[in-house]
């Protein structure tokens, strides 16, 4: 006998949570269909050499290989042939470079799947996670505008998803390269220099000016203080915002270009109705300093600050530089759902879900079977999800059963009921029960579920 | 500059292709929840002393292994800790004895993911595909009644594919079992037996015949007939299969049995609607000889045989010895939608689908772009699927592009429609253009769809 268990660092769910986190990916895909977004899947693992074209970074290291058992016997020295993904975007530049000729640009896809690292056994962290990540590519070009409306997606997302109040940071790298610029900090430094501002949640005010005049740097007190101050702006509200990016100092041409988008970024923001209580500018956001170029965002739970960034994202130059001449900039968000899930599940605010059963149709005796049977397939055609009780069993077992499932309504059709062309329904949500006639409970169930769904259950 | 490529054996789709697909995907799970059955996931990856509790069979040469850097980087010799599920009935029978506590029972899931199998590269056959799978798990018993539901839910997951005319070939183990130990074919004899009556199709009657009466199994060849004649006993109809039934000579104890039970299910059938043209009994059904132990199922498109079965299954009596001392029945089936699709493909059955974006919204010049977005906006909330034209562009460039990916409608306000309150839409699958109050303009493309959808499309 072998104890039955999963491998550490991996999220399995009972059905009813499953449910949970099904109705979150399918909100997750509808908003992206809403917003044009086309579905793309990719297989879990590329050729090794294909997905690592960079090597001796901090991922490669989490990477998983797959080898079948043939190659395993052979026992060929060196790197396996096939690995896992470790994200979507890498994929996605494969996919968008070898399929370029096929594919109508801008290019907007959406992706929903698991990827996979080796990280650390660690509680809430996760070797196997969904990401829920949306990209526009461009061909050549791709218009900044793009840019604006990745914060309307996360808004509709987020609100879909009814799990409290968010903001959405903002950010741009054209408005802090040019202000770093603008303080004489050097192009090569200025990575530097945007890593430590990046540690001030975590280290505190004190401690990076003090590592940003320190030896290190070198940086001219005023200068730090300059820094600092500027990595402090936060805006609330749309007028705020416009006004907070009014009143930083002018700065070089690309810091002005910065401005020039973000303000615009804005004023698309209000034309698409974003409410400005939603996003706020927040000039500490740094985020993949090598690769962001243009907008970076970030999104926060309002009342729970502790979980970090829930949906973040960027612009970049160029998706697809090693397996393409073509020049792909693009623009994506990523939701590590897996993560954020459990996470929502430790403070409370997702669990157990209702079943996607609606109805159990019970079965007091062997007589009423076919008429149960049939009645089933009549509220299917409804368009309810029911499940048949196949033997009797007293009335209080299927009860308690359906109550343990989850199910909500329970359709009891006894000798009375029969007799006068009826059934009695048992709303467990309720806790309620009601007769109806049997003509009509499809229907009458179907307007309960709507109302149901009305009220954002 | 290194090629992107996929690996061989996996089907990687175009977005439209990709639409189509997860069309299926979606009837699939529908039909799965009306039914009643709850969703389960389950990690790519089992711990490989889980996953492979048998040793030494065809399928476990075909196991992938996965393992992170670290444990390749050590050198482990041996066996790698951790491999890819190869089906989702192994995965299932872990998950219900691990969680068994936690779950009501009879236990009815559905499953839908990715299995891997390191088959022999070549056309039609993947080392990546989907499963989709249902299965009812009782604890201890399960009644019979449970493989009559079975039929009903292939009747209706194919019927709303909409891929053509189909049947579900239905035959019984204990019918199997029991005619053939009536005709004095031992217990040990029977699987060895079957297994050659299975090779009907490949060989042809005479040599299968040969092979019985011959050496190895020394059968008189009047048994032999008898086999022969029973494995070619085919219902059209549901009284056609009744009265076969009825035909067939008396047997054993559990030939009664098989009987008894295949015509409750049939007439479970019939209290279900399911209807006469869509099943038949086929006494030459084997399947899994070692396994089932109760009805078997096969599904067959009438129009292309050649595909084979596209849904099999059947009732087995232990899901998971290896697991837990629970006896756990079950019966269930499965649906290898990668192959299906990619075999549907292949006859041009399905093929690329229209977008699942309704409508394009163009943007003329950039006075217009506020207003495009707006309007967007309210297309969306409507709920329609819409992309935002970003930069302007000449109208015959964007419905070009609109005509390329797939876009239904394009929806186009000039100065000349902005002064009237109306859009001209373009419906580019009509090859009709109209116009449409601006106020109107959701509900109007709303009931388009809606028609379209009731048509079947």
């Amino acid at each position: 006998m072998i104890k039955p268990r999963t491998p550490p660092g991996v999220l399995e769910l009972l059905p009813r949570e499953q449910v949970a986190f099904q109705r979150m990916l399918d909100t997750i895909r509808r908003t992206f269909e809403a917003y044009g977004f086309l579905p793309v899947e990719t297989p879990v693992f590329e050729l090794s050499d294909v997905l690592l074209t960079k090597t001796g970074g901090e991922t490669e290291r989490q990477v998983y290989f797959a080898q079948s058992t043939g190659a395993l016997e052979k026992g060929d020295p060196g790197r396996p042939e096939m690995a896992l993904r470790f994200d979507l975007t890498v994929p996605l530049a494969r996919y968008v470079a070898e399929h370029e000729h096929d594919l109508a640009f801008p290019f907007r896809r959406y992706q929903m799947q698991r990827v996979y690292r080796g990280e650390r056994a660690q509680r809430g962290r996760f070797r196997e996670f969904y990401q829920c990540d949306i990209d526009v590519i461009g061909k050549d070009t791709l218009s900044p505008r793009f840019e604006a409306e990745v914060p309307a997606v996360i808004n509709a997302v987020f609100e879909a998803l009814g799990i409290g109040e968010f903001t959405i940071q903002l950010n741009h790298r054209k408005l802090l390269r040019g202000f770093f610029a603008g303080q004489g900090i050097s192009d090569e430094a200025q990575p530097l220099v945007l890593r430590e501002i990046d540690k001030l949640d975590k280290r505190g005010e004190e401690a990076v000016r003090a590592t940003l005049v320190g030896e290190a740097f070198g940086l001219a007190p005023e200068v730090a203080d300059r820094l600092l101050e500027f990595s402090r702006v936060r805006s609330s509200g749309h007028d705020d915002a416009l006004a907070k990016l009014d009143a930083l100092g002018a700065g070089t041409p690309l810091f002005e270009e910065g401005r020039d988008e973000l303000r615009a970024l804005l004023g698309m923001l209000n034309a698409m109705g974003v409410p400005g209580s939603r996003y706020a500018i927040n000039l500490s956001i740094a985020r993949g300093l090598d690769y962001y170029t243009g907008m970076v965002y970030e999104t926060t739970l309002d009342a729970h600050p502790e979980i970090g960034s829930i949906c973040s994202g960027g612009r970049y130059d160029d998706l697809a530089s090693h397996y393409t001449k073509s020049k792909l900039p693009g623009v994506g968000i990523s939701i590590g759902l897996t993560r954020l899930f459990w996470q929502l599940r430790e403070a409370g605010l997702v669990g157990t879900a209702e079943s996607t059963v609606h109805a159990l149709v019970v079965l007091l005796d062997d007589e009423g079977l076919d008429h149960a049977l049939a009645l089933s397939q009549r509220l299917r055609a409804a368009g309810l999800n029911v499940e048949t009780q196949m033997e009797p069993r007293k009335l209080a077992k299927q009860l308690q059963y359906a109550d343990r499932a989850g199910i909500r309504f329970v359709v009891i059709r006894g000798g009375d009921e029969a007799a006068r062309g009826v059934v009695a329904v048992k709303d467990l949500r309720r806790g309620e029960q009601f007769e109806v006639a049997e003509d009509e409970l499809g229907s009458t169930l179907r307007v309960e579920l709507e109302q149901l769904r009305a009220h954002g259950a």
